[in-house]
């Protein structure tokens, strides 16, 4: 599954990239730039639906270490994505309720590496990941989950909160972390789930709040306001084990 | 309780931070030199117990951005480090058992930046690390933590097992956290209580293991070896929250 990251950059190299259906995060344009082979790629980049930024020259030639950009740059994806529908057959062929970890806007790639780390030894089945404002499956977040990106697969979609709904579907329920909701220990987390884990900053967004079933809290003793994310995501990731675990 | 955190250089700015007793992290020393004021300022970290290390000439030279270092240079702490009993007397005050984190030997400024912010919401009464081979206080483990280095107290000790012997008179239960383990789940956490987190890379050393009275496995399912340090930190301390929660 693995894939080397990498930028590349040139009209020929990324649409040759595109075509041979890499995996891309992200594909920057020149601002205003819009003939013929800028558009072949474009088109490519929205069958992939990767994330495309239109931005002026002087980003372009800071990201390019050659200069030879030539209007666009894409980046590779370090590892491949996987698809929503594959977490839930894992789940079924282990004859497990499905256990999905849903993230909200992670920026810093620590956290999403530590987190696919806990989501590989908690259990679940998948992470999921939005395509906006989010960090994508870099060489960071590779190195820093400790070789889970082998075994725990990511997706990343375009709206968290549509994706929720589908899922409900299917019978999952979504729990959030955040303040003002009911102790975790309290909360009923051992059926089919997907824990919903918010940006650094700004915490759960609210459509996507709006979409779970349950907010759970975390008991908070001390003066300041937040866990760590990823710390977060190991409590209520191990409190969804620890109920697991408990004879029915 | 805040102090800046800085690198000091040149003799009598060495010894004067030293004798206005400011915390200090490290005193970097000309390997060799022996001489009269350089005894001095050795002398007065030693009372400190500051770590001194003897380094070539060309390792200050990298140090120090003006060259003027006079063979020594010294690392004031970002934070002032805490006595181990005032964490035992806030507990006391607060008429809870006590809870300590200890750490044995994390390097990683972001991972113990996060443990203390950890500390501080799991209502811990102190962190514990080691002077060797373990990050400080620096200005980055500052930032990660959020703000509860303000309120979370931080003791640096000469040897880890030594201190855990000490504070196992004073009634505290050690608990390491380590694979081959008895599960978390199952063990009384509900005491007075240290919870000793190892190594990134190494885990727990073995003298400090043999001083603990448990240890406490982690449930993993996935195929990796462990949980990021800060992560497998977090859990556990929530363990210890949640059994403490439990009606006696």
């Amino acid at each position: 599954m693995k894939v080397e990251e990498s930028m590349i950059e040139g009209r020929n190299a990324v649409l040759e990239a595109f075509r041979a259906g890499r995996p891309m995060d992200k594909l920057y344009i020149l601002d205003g730039c819009r003939d013929g082979p800028i558009q072949s790629i474009a088109r490519e980049a929205r069958k992939q639906s990767t994330l495309i930024q239109y931005v002026p020259r002087e980003r372009l030639d800071q990201l390019s270490p050659s200069g030879k950009h030539q209007g666009v740059i894409a980046y590779a994806a370090a590892y491949a994505y996987a698809e929503v529908e594959d977490m839930l057959h894992a789940a079924e062929e282990k004859n497990e309720p499905p256990f999905l970890i849903l993230l909200d806007g992670i920026e810093d790639p620590h956290n999403l590496g530590a987190i696919i780390r806990t989501a590989n030894l908690a259990g679940a089945h998948g992470v999921i990941i939005p395509k906006r404002r989010a960090v994508g499956l870099t060489a960071v977040v590779a190195k820093v989950s400790a070789g889970a990106l082998n075994y725990t697969p990511v997706a990343k979609v375009t709206n968290l909160s549509a994706t929720m709904e589908e899922l409900k579907k299917q019978g999952l329920w979504f729990v959030c972390a955040d303040m003002g909701g009911e102790s975790m220990y309290k909360l009923n987390l051992r059926g089919p789930i997907g824990l919903v884990i918010g940006n650094e900053g700004e915490g759960v967004g609210s459509r996507v709040k709006e979409t779970c079933d349950m907010v759970a809290s975390i008991p908070m003793k001390g003066q300041i306001d937040s866990l760590n994310a990823s710390v977060a995501a190991g409590v209520l990731a191990y409190e969804i084990v620890r109920q697991r675990l408990l004879p029915s």
